[in-house]
């Protein structure tokens, strides 16, 4: 049987920014927790949509057409193939729902590029 | 391009218990809010998982196994096929992600299945 998750403690275990850990699976999906800080690449992912949603502090999602900020309790769910990039000044600490095989930095790898991990 | 959810607003538009609304789209999920109180049918989804994080109050989901009590912040994802009573004495405020063809009382239809509705 899986166990609860407590997104406080799970986060509390790292603190590098852009770091995505899986905290669960929902069949072929991960539930990831992240700490988001400054200047994320933009991307896209062409085969699934994305979903943030900010736990704490606040979070900019960058898109062609205009910029949707998140804070506390509020949640976007970025469509399939639209370039974005995350950006977030102060810092936030993020759920992400997406496909266990997703990428974080999609079809734009490089340095930001974080393998799967689980907490 | 779809709008930012609030979840705080979209769970203020109603307060019928154990209707799920569903607030966002994630491929071929939904992400659904809901008011429990009281006590839901035991039942399971012999297709899928069920992913719920509690936003506030507190809800215990009852198996086989044992209770998983979860408080703000705490999620859990019941395992497909597996029989689970949701219950919540005190009232809380929970996000669903399940596929959107899932049915609130999965293998036990009657008086507390919902028709999916989106906010």
């Amino acid at each position: 049987m899986p166990s609860l998750v407590d997104l406080s403690a799970a986060l509390a275990q790292f603190d590098q920014p852009w770091q995505p850990r899986t905290v669960a699976m929902l069949n072929d999906y991960d539930v990831r927790v992240v700490h988001t800080k400054g200047e994320f690449a933009r991307h896209s992912h062409p085969e699934t949509d994305e979903f943030f949603l900010v736990l704490s502090g606040s979070l900019t999602i960058r898109m062609d057409d205009g910029d949707v900020t998140l804070g506390p309790g509020q949640l976007y769910v970025v469509p399939r193939g639209t370039p974005h990039q995350p950006s977030s000044t102060d810092g936030a600490q993020v759920l992400l729902v997406e496909p266990s095989a997703t990428v974080n930095t999609g079809d734009n790898p490089g340095e930001l590029t974080a393998e799967r991990r689980v907490v």
